[in-house]
C-alpha cells in the first residue's frame, strides 16, 4: 500500500489547481509533477496551430467567477469548486434576471447533490454549474454575474517524459491533466504514471526497454502529440496504455483496442486474470485518448485501462467523484497491474525450455518424490508454464493460456530460469 | 410499401399458371415477366441435354386432371387448383377401383385441410393431391382417372437479364419460375427479383457493378444456368443471393454458404442487423439452390435470403401457401433488405478516412459544443462508422462490426462523404 | 463384443505380474503381449543412460513383503495384492514399534475400503499401502517389516512394433505397461493396442498408412523412446493416440493436444461425435504421456483418448480400478473409436466429387424420386457429405463438420466411391 499512500498524498496537492485543457492550472499541474520526477519535460503549443484535423484552441485562465443576488447572497463561487464554472466560460460583467440566468446553470438531473462537470472548449459560451438543490434556492430578482476569465491566443501545455533503454521499442503510457477537481477522472492518471515512472527508474536503471510517458489534456493533446510524432511512434511503440480512473477499488477495466488482440491487449489480459470484478469493454465502449491511439492511420498497439470506467460510475464528471471514490488501496491495485506489465517486458518476454519433453523437476527439488494422487500436488502453474515456454508463446500468452495471473507466471519463469530450466528471449524464437 | 403492393399484384396475375420444371406454365410466366422488364430473355434447352451429372427432362404439359366417381362426380379437379396433380403425371384415362385408386393419392398428413404439392420428375408416375378430408369423403365405387398431360421430348426454358455497369464484378440474384399456385414459395422470389431490377434501372442509369438475374427451374434450372455459364460466373460473381420464400411478414432468414463468411453472408447480414426475429440457418440446413451455386468446384460466394425459409411454416409446399402467408408488407421488407446491399454496392464498399486522429466533428456542425454527461450525445454510430473507415472494412464488415444495420451505415458514410471526411472506394484500400 | 471379451481375457492373464517402470514384472508382461502378436520387439536400456533432462533409474524387483505383527499375524502382504508395497521401496529387514511403523504406511483418506497405488521411484524410501480400516485394526506392539526387493543398476525395457504400410507416414499408439495390478489405469492400454494390432494385420495386410505401437513404462519410458527416436518420428508421425483408461463403459474422453486442433484431435473428435457422454478436456487436465509427446521442441501431432479419464473416477490409483470397472462392452467401445480411424486412414482421407453440382442422387437409385415434404427423405448426411466433399476436407473435417459420427461417414464414402460419385485421394486436392 505504500505506493497507494503516496499517490494519494500527491493528489491532495494537486485538488485546487483550476485545470482545463489550458491555462495556469495545468502550468502548476505540470510543475509539480516534474518536482516528482524531474525529467518531465513541458512542451508548449501556440494557439491556432494546426493538428490534423483540429486547431489549438485559445489559451483559457480562470481567475474569479460568482452569482450575486442583489440581496448580495454569493453563489457558485469558483473559490469553493473549481467545477462551478462552464469551462471555458468568456469572461462576463453583468446584471441580469433570474430568468435569464438560469438557462446559463447546468445542474445533475440524476442527483441533486452533486455539481456536474461541463465544458464548451470550441464554441463561445459562459455558465455556471451548481447542484440542482441549491439552484432551487435561488432567490427571484437580479443578479449580478461575474466571471474574471481570458480566453485569447497563448499555449497549450502538455509533458512527457522518456526512459531510454537498452532496446528502441517503447512502451508508451498516456493520461490526462485537464481535468479539475475530480479525483478518479482523473488526478488518478497523471499520479499512477508518476510512481510508475518512480518505479522504472528504481527497480530498472538499466532497462530493457524504451519507456514513455505522456500527460496531456484530453484529445487535443493526445491528437497534437501524434501530430508531432506519430513517424517515430508508429516505429517503436510496441505497447501503450491509456490510464484513465485508475483510482477507484471497485472493477478493473479493460477496454480493448480498435482491432482487438493486440500486444498491449494481451499484457493487460494477463494482468487482469484472478482480480475481482474484471470487466471487458469493446472499442465500441471506448471513450478516452485510446480513440485516438488506435485510429486509422494512427493505429498504435494501445489499450485502456481504468478500475471503474469513466460512464460506469455513479460520481463521473461530478463533484463527488472524489476522495471518497479514490483510495490508497484503489491506486495500489492499478499500480501492481501495470508494475507486473513492466516486469514482464523487463524479464524478456519469451521463455523456452531448455530441455526436450517434461524436466524431471524432483531432480531439482521443484516436485515431491512421492507421487500418491492425494498428496497436494499443486504444481500444475509449473507444469503448464513448461508446455508452454516454447518460445513462441510470451508471457502474457502463457498467463492467458493457462489462466494464471501475469503474477504468478513471472514467479516461475524467475524460478524455472534460475534452475537453468529455461532461458528468456526478447523475441519470439 | 408502395414496392411491395405492386408485387402482390403481379403475383395475383401469375397465380393460375400451371407452372412446373418446364412446359406452357413456365412459358406463360416468363412471359409476363418480360412484360414488366423487357431486357429478360429466354432460353430454351432441349430434352435430353446432358448437363452436368443431369439430362434435360422431358417437356411436361397439363391441359386437365380431374377423377370422375361412377355418379358423375369430380374430384381433385385441376381446374380448381393446380396441385391437384402430381407435377409429371403421365397421361390417363381409365377406370379403376377406389382400392386401386388410393395408392396414388398424396394428402399432407399433418393437417387434413389442405392440398399437399408433390411432383416426380425424374421417374414415371402418376397421381392426384387432396386435403385428407376430401380423401375421406371419396366415395365408394368405381372412378375414371382423367390425365391429359403430354411429356414427351420438348423444351426447358429459363430466363435472365443482365444490367451491364461500369465493373465487370456482378452481383447475383436467382430465383425459380417452377412452382404452381403456391405464394411464398414461390412467387414472392420472381416478383422480388422484378422489382430489384426495375429499382436499379431507375436509381443507378450507370451502375457501378453489374447486375445479373436469373429465373430459372429449381436445381434441374440451376444447374442447367451453371453447365453453360460456369467459367464466366466463376470470374465474375462477387456476391450472390438465393431467393426464396420473401414474401411472408414473420421472419427474415439467412442460409450461410458453404464455408461462411463470403462477401453475400457479410452483405446479408449487415442487412439484417436490428431487424426482428432474424435466424441465421447453417448450410446444413440449406435447400434451395444455393445446393449448386456454393457445390464443391462451383464455389460461386452465394448465400440464401429467405423471410421465413422453405420447410419451417406449416403452409410450405401445400394449397395454405397463398395470400394470407405473403402480404405487401413481407415483400417490402425483403426488398428494403436487399435494395440496402445493392446501395451499399453503389456508393462503393470501402470507406477511408480523410484525417488522421478523429475529426473534429463539432466543426462541421456534426456534433454538440457543450460536453455534458448528461446532453444525449448520440454520435456513437458516427464516431464508430469513423474508428472502422480504414479502407479495409467494407461498409458490411463496418456494420457488422459496430452492430448498426446497413442503412444507418449508408447513412452515415453519404454524410461523412458529404463533409469530405471520407473518400469510398470500390477495393480494400 | 468380439474384441472386448478377448481383451478381458487377457487383462485377466496379465493382472497379477508386479509391474513397476522396471523389473521382472514388465519383462513377463512384455513376453505376454508378444506371445499376441510376435512382431513386437523388446527393447533394453542400462541404469544410469542419460535421456534428455532425465537417468534410466535402478532396476527395482519385487520378491516378497509383508509386515508381521509380534504375535504372528501378518499385514499388507505382497502375495494379497500388488499394491501393498510402496512402488520401489528399498530392501528391509528390521524390527519396529507401531509408532514408528505407521509413518510408512499410506492409506485411501478418501475410501477407508481400499488400497492406494503409490510409487518413489527417484528418492529413496520404503512403505506400505493398506485399506485405512485395516490400517486402523494394527494391533499395538512390535513388528517386524520384511521386504524382499533389490534396486540396484539393471535395465529398463520398453516394447515396440511397427506394421510397415505403402506410406512412410505414421499413425501411432502408445500406452503403458508399468501399472501393477489395476484395470483401467492400467491394463486397458495394452489390451487395445494388441487388438487393434490384430485388426490391422487382418483387415490390412497392405496397409496404406504405417502403423507404430509402443508399451511403455509412463513419463520415464515415453522419454527414453523420444529421446532415441525423436528425428524419425518427427519426419513421419501424422496423427498419435494415448491410450490410458479406455476399458470402462461411463464417458468418451478427449485430452486435446498442446495446440489444439492437430490430425489426431480432429479424427478423435469426429470418431466420438454422438457416442454417449463425450467429454473434452483442454490439454491444461492433460496427465498422460502426452505431456511428452506434445511437449515443446517434441511436438508430435498427438492427442490422448479415454472412456473415463485419469483423475475422474473414484476407483483411479486404488486396488478397486478392477473388472468391476473394466468390461468387455467398455473395451469394445474404445476398439470401435479407434478402428473407424484407421478405417477413415486406409480409406484414404480426402474424397472429391466427381460431378460438378449435385449428382442427380435418383439415377442412381440414391435418392427417392416422388418429392414430398412429409416424405420421409433422411438423405441429409449424403448431401451433406457430397456437399464437402471438395478435396480439402478429410473424413474427419467432414465429420466434424455435418456433425455426423465417423463411421456414418465412412459408410457415405463407400457407397459413393462405388457408384463413381466420388474419388479418394491419400493428400488434400
Amino acid at each position: 500500500m505504500n505506493q497507494g499512500n503516496r499517490m494519494i498524498n500527491w493528489m491532495h496537492d494537486l485538488w485546487d489547481y483550476p485545470r482545463s485543457i489550458t491555462g495556469h492550472g495545468v502550468r502548476s499541474t505540470l510543475k509539480y509533477l516534474k518536482g516528482i520526477n524531474s525529467e518531465l519535460e513541458v512542451h508548449s503549443y501556440k494557439s491556432g496551430t494546426k493538428v490534423f484535423d483540429w486547431k489549438i484552441p485559445y489559451e483559457w485562465n480562470i481567475y474569479n467567477a460568482y452569482i450575486e443576488h442583489e440581496s448580495g447572497e454569493r453563489f457558485a463561487e469558483l473559490s469553493e469548486s473549481n467545477l462551478h464554472i462552464l469551462g471555458y466560460s468568456l469572461p462576463l460583467n453583468k446584471s441580469i434576471s433570474l430568468d435569464r440566468l438560469l438557462p446559463h446553470i447546468y445542474i445533475q438531473p440524476d442527483n441533486p447533490d452533486v455539481i456536474p462537470y461541463v465544458t464548451s472548449y470550441y464554441a463561445d459560451n459562459w455558465g455556471f454549474c451548481m447542484s440542482e438543490n441549491d439552484k432551487n434556492k435561488l432567490p427571484c430578482g437580479e443578479y449580478k454575474v461575474v466571471i474574471e476569465s481570458e480566453k485569447k491566443p497563448g499555449n497549450m501545455e502538455l509533458a512527457d517524459l522518456i526512459i531510454q533503454g537498452k532496446k528502441s521499442e517503447e512502451i508508451f503510457f498516456s493520461t490526462y491533466i485537464c481535468h479539475p477537481s475530480m479525483a478518479n477522472n482523473e488526478l488518478s492518471g497523471p499520479v499512477l504514471s508518476s510512481a510508475l515512472i518512480q518505479y522504472i527508474k528504481a527497480e530498472y536503471p538499466e532497462s530493457l526497454y524504451t519507456y514513455r510517458f505522456a500527460f496531456l489534456p484530453e484529445t487535443i493533446g493526445s491528437i497534437t502529440y501524434l501530430s508531432e510524432h506519430l513517424d517515430i511512434l508508429q516505429k517503436r511503440v510496441v505497447c501503450g496504455f491509456n490510464l484513465s480512473c485508475v483510482g477507484d477499488d471497485r472493477a478493473y477495466s479493460h477496454v480493448e483496442s480498435r482491432l482487438g488482440n493486440n500486444l498491449a491487449d494481451n499484457a493487460l489480459k494477463a494482468s487482469l486474470i484472478d482480480l475481482s470484478n474484471v470487466v471487458e469493454y469493446s472499442f465500441l465502449e471506448r471513450g478516452s485518448d485510446e480513440r485516438q491511439y488506435c485510429s486509422p492511420g494512427v493505429d498504435l498497439p494501445f489499450c485502456g485501462f481504468s478500475r471503474t470506467k469513466y460512464g460506469e460510475y455513479p460520481e463521473y464528471h461530478t463533484s463527488a467523484d472524489n476522495f471518497d471514490v479514490v483510495t490508497a488501496s484503489g491506486l495500489q491495485g492499478s499500480f501492481d497491474v501495470m508494475k507486473s506489465i513492466i516486469d514482464a517486458f523487463e524479464m524478456k518476454l519469451f521463455p523456452k525450455i531448455n530441455v526436450k519433453c517434461e524436466p524431471h523437476l524432483s531432480k531439482y527439488g521443484l516436485r515431491n518424490t512421492v507421487s500418491h494422487k492425494n498428496i497436494l500436488d499443486d504444481i500444475h502453474t509449473r507444469s503448464d508454464f513448461i508446455a508452454y515456454s516454447d518460445g513462441k508463446h510470451s508471457l502474457f500468452d502463457i498467463s492467458n493460456k493457462i489462466k494464471k495471473n501475469l503474477d504468478l507466471v513471472i514467479a516461475e519463469a524467475t524460478l524455472l530460469e534460475k534452475h537453468g530450466l529455461i532461458t528468456l528471449f526478447d523475441v519470439q524464437q
